[in-house]
């Protein structure tokens, strides 16, 4: 349900429009020195408003982990994370009691428990991802450091306008340098004209992004349902976004 | 590992050269009435050797359930089907010792088992999914039966030839019109053609099926990693095949 | 690891000294009013220092669920629960780095973990049942308002005190009318006694406490592995005691 | 339900009077040669018949693995254990049909599931626990050779009459030197005619067994809910048997 994981499991809770976004993390190896400017980094990266082509909610996205930490070292124990909702206005959402909107989860919920949070996406909420993020640059700082595998991802495609540069592992600066996330600086300026072509409009476009990772050695993962790709194929398709 | 599902679960075990491919189904309701027909049409849909254009292997596929029946119905424990293998010739296999295959699992499996079974695929071969559709046409009918919920799959594009056809319900008549499995009868003809052109050549060529399913109550499925899509990812990515 | 359940799981983090004791619920079924006062009522109950017969911590236990639910009532998403630790004084335990404290798992988790959080149990502390109490009292009330299941425990034996008053469901007020728990005055008495005789001695005592539940229904539970004293069993064993 | 174990699970599957008693084992290590004398030794001390003590049933016993293995090692594939019924003659419990035994699961099955296997205990019988057994005897096997952990149980009271022989592991020649399997021969004198009287009377009795586990490492278990102790637990309480 709200838990994903085998070795080290991810424990999700929190909505967009409560007091807190939060995950836990069960089974992360003790001893690791946990980099907090790292994950705050890749909170960073995730948080809407960074440009002017995104969703404009502003949060700052600080987290917290107040468990599983002894001496700022991993003990084996649980890890809690916690970023805390400061631009939550649940008055702004009262307009959406006696709605559905379109291509959100509100119908699918509503069916489901009898009963919604219309206060914005609620669980549904992308913003859910921000516990994910934090969590996940975790483990992504221990493949790194002590699996040397490497996790690369950049948008290829957005509406109409494509990249064809080479699938490999770009840097967190070389992905950064546009504010789309392409690696390849000519076409991310299409992609920047094409979207905000989109949003004079006030349409919206769909995209291709790529994930490259480098070091997995042969064998990793388990035949059959546990296969890598086939944990990989749900954990993507837990993301919400609408998939075509 | 090799179980799959969560309020019905499939446990897949048996290799292509061994002696059973077996699937214990558990969880599965008591009182329904066993359609061994049905169950035996599916199989026979899925094995191979049905035209000149596949695999030449020729098995019966005949499966038994030796467990959780009772006077025909199913009593709430575990139902184990087995599907005996008369095609598996070992010595067949012998050349394969020391080779790795192109596009099999080969490597992989020694990469991280220190072993392999060089009788054809083992258990990575796509003769292992006859365990899956045994119990997967049970749960089928089931589904049919008491849910109205209707699946429906057929072959969309070969090479490069693709029908247009209505994305919708097919019977199973209608998909098994041509040994291609694809609906569009015109279209079937140029895809049987394109199959055999590459199989003159030595070639084989990928494709696209689509499958549709009707009858869903909105809400099935939980929210985050146990959404439907999700779950149907990790399952189709869990088929024995490669994807692009 | 540090989730129970099937249906309802709990997830539990948090140390005896960190920031906080926290549980998640999930599972827990949408639309049912949270009784505050209920799950507050069961904490108080489990808190040290309600009488001098016990350890002498004093924490106010207050808790908090910050995820889960909208206008008072569960949402069906997953609900954290959040106790915040106030007399957790890390200095008190420097004494203890190193050395091992005996009937403790301090050495257990060294083993296990390669470090230790020195101070106080940690995550193998009894204090982190507070989380179980908060989310498991949710459930309680649940299981009584919608199934009419009914728990109750209390303390049957004391040392060599022992009572043979009737294994039946007793009110919490009948339970709690001795600080020992036991329903049975008069043996109640003869209890605390004991208790404090071996106080004075610097010795502990071990018990016997019994729990009947009414109101299940036949059926419930799973054969095998998962038959509801199996499920219990695990249960009870993962409290933080010893049990000979 | 029907599987139980984290590394290693069991999925059981099979009825006392069904056609066989099986069970897959997934998650067992590549690469062990598989004794299949030692297993046959651990079914043959489980059967019935053994001596005019127990349930007359005569069953051969005689396991199979068909899947997992190659060159008598195993592939860390799943390895399904299969044991025939022999003695399962249906006619002999018609008169079942519409009575509920005492002491055994005909009733909650039904309650449960709406219907009943009423051969013999169907899936509630203790004949399933074969499965277990031939699957445990090579994990047993497994622990000795590559962990030196090594198992011993034996019988410690049958009825009123106790050993108070030392809690130790003792060899399986030292259990087995008398049919009620207490190391203790004098007090196994005084069992088996316990016993017998008992069995005279028409009734039957309560015992106590105990089980003795040396060189497991400290730290070998998870914190909380998957502490070795309450594992051990959820497994004893599966056992078909009625405790106090």
């Amino acid at each position: 349900m709200n838990t994903i994981g085998k070795h080290i499991k991810l424990t999700s809770y929190g909505e967009s429009h409560g007091e807190v976004i939060g995950a836990v993390l069960d089974g992360f190896p003790a001893g690791f020195k946990v980099d907090f400017s790292y994950i705050q980094n890749q909170l960073d990266r995730r948080k809407p408003g960074q440009s002017s082509l995104t969703t404009q909610r502003k949060e700052s996205d600080e987290f917290r982990i107040n468990s599983g930490l002894f001496e700022g070292k991993t003990t084996g124990a649980p890890l809690n994370f916690v970023i805390k909702n400061t631009d939550a206005k649940p008055k702004d959402y009262s307009a959406l009691k006696d709605v559905y909107r379109p291509s959100h989860a509100d119908y699918t919920y509503e069916a489901k428990y009898g009963t919604r949070d219309y206060r914005g996406g609620g669980r549904s909420s992308a913003r859910v991802t921000a516990g994910w993020v934090a969590a996940g640059a975790l483990v992504q700082d221990l493949l790194e450091k002590q699996e040397s595998i490497k996790i690369s991802a950049y948008v290829k495609k957005i509406g109409k306008v494509e990249t064809n540069t080479a699938s490999r592992y770009y840097t967190k600066d070389e992905v950064d340098k546009s504010v789309v996330r392409c690696p390849d600086t000519k076409i991310a300026e299409q992609m920047i004209e094409t979207v905000e072509l989109a949003k004079r409009e006030k349409d919206s476009l769909g995209g291709v992004m790529e994930c490259v990772i480098t070091g997995i050695r042969a064998g990793v993962g388990s035949p059959l349902f546990a296969k890598l790709n086939a944990a990989l194929a749900q954990a993507m398709f837990s993301i919400n976004a609408k998939r075509i």
